[in-house]
């Protein structure tokens, strides 16, 4: 593990925070995570849009996009040289509003900017159980979905509730639509079409997501973002989430029901690294 | 300011967590904010309590509380020596489930305990002014809103909406009643009685807001504990905000709308201060 604070390099047991960090107090900072495909930032771009949006939200003022992606790219190659060639990277931005007095009033502070590398964990699992959780998605009359935000104690509370053989639980939207898991988007595949929560049900417009629904759209399979009612959810043929780390990850239990690993699934996991492909050449 | 980290005792500068801490990267943690008069820190058990609920509820586990205790009284000595008599210290507990791994996924790990002390900043304020928040509650569905969380990123989204002569602003529930400001709760007078958002609005239970009610009752004032109305706001005689550090704090206008500091607030402001007379001379 290697991280950048505010420009220095560190160590892991070097790398620390001031306790008055407002990051720290009040979970006043963003976050993106990001992985690499042949140790080149995927979807760099996307990532630092959303990050620029979830700081204008807060009125965090981000560091220069130039110096955040020079360090990423140093981090990368820093990282490279202790790692085997194969081996995939995970990145972690956080920036903070910095370091504060100590009130939760807000005033123009420096920002703090961490940089997390660490070697990727992939785990290529092939049908996963999932349950629902009872905690609901905050709703975006209180906090914008599209916000990374620091704090996720919503997330947390759900993610209680799993039990060991668990691997995610997802969050139905404050009116009972089916939203998102704590850590990935969920797509479903009912009469040869592709469905998956529209942002509108408040949820995070996940990269990958973004990717998978590109995607399905040029191998000719309809797509339907909308509102999904939870029993869509049970009597789907076809189940998958997304997220950046794992990409497409199987569903094999809804709850107790079982799902099949079908054809879709496996269409679009291998138009996936056929994207990534065609990505890295282009690079 | 003085800082007490698991037990070590640190200077501002030299107080940092690491950014592997949950409470950084998911504001994993609790807090819980004190104050004393005479030196002493005031309703200690009820806010142990308070704490002890939000670890609970995150399966997080907190130290001794006769440890948290004894940290406490050792900084209020400890920093008694370098401020004058009448000066009061505001204390902040934090607890976080501590450094992990980095993943949201939730293994048992060591917590880290925090606490800050400084030297209370008290402000008589006579007539501030108050707005309502575009931002709503986060509702019970999604969060118990007993748990003092460190996220905090709907507030900073509300207080981000505050010019410079505001002094609070209030939030409202998911289904629009009037719920608490981001550092206070409320409390009206209309026709002789005492009216304040009732825990089941979707509240934190204010220890402030408690022991007004408390008073309040001895003074034979009527007291009512419900859903309340925006209207209702606006159209009180007098209203006034509650939190630990500023005891009362009577408003001046609720938005352009102009509010007495009438005989109610100046009764129950007399009242919190024999309160505390009396409670010191039985410590």
């Amino acid at each position: 593990m290697l991280v950048n604070v505010n420009g220095q390099w560190l160590t892991r047991k070097e790398a620390k925070i001031s306790i008055l960090d407002r990051g720290f107090l009040f979970g006043d900072g963003v976050y993106e995570t990001i992985r690499t495909y042949y140790k080149r930032p995927f979807a760099l771009d996307k990532h630092l849009k959303r990050l620029e949006y979830s700081a204008e939200k807060l009125g965090i003022k981000l560091p220069d996009l130039s110096f955040i992606t020079s360090v990423i790219n140093e981090g990368i190659e820093r990282l490279s040289e202790s790692i085997v060639d194969q081996q995939e990277i995970y990145i972690r931005l956080i920036v903070t509003r910095g370091e504060s007095e100590f009130s939760l009033r807000i005033t123009t502070i420096s920002p703090t900017f961490v940089a997390i590398f660490k070697p990727l964990e992939t785990s290529n699992k092939e049908g996963v159980k999932i349950k629902i959780s009872t905690v609901r998605k905050i709703p975006s009359e209180s906090i914008d979905p599209k916000i990374k935000g620091l704090g996720q104690i919503d997330k947390i509370l759900a993610r209680l509730e799993m039990t060991k053989e668990v691997y995610e639980v997802i969050m139905l939207s404050f009116n009972g639509y089916v939203a998102e898991g704590t850590m990935s988007n969920i797509f479903m595949i009912s009469n040869e079409r592709l469905i998956t929560p529209s942002l509108d049900t408040g949820i995070l417009n996940g990269i990958t997501r973004d990717t998978v629904i590109e995607i399905a759209k040029e191998k000719g399979i309809k797509v339907e973002e909308r509102l999904v009612e939870l029993k869509e959810l049970f009597n789907a043929e076809e189940v998958f989430l997304t997220h950046t780390s794992a990409e497409i990850v199987p569903v094999k239990y809804v709850e107790e029901i079982e799902k099949d690993v079908g054809p879709v699934t496996k269409l679009l996991k291998a138009g996936f690294r056929e994207y990534i492909e065609r990505w890295i050449e282009s690079y």
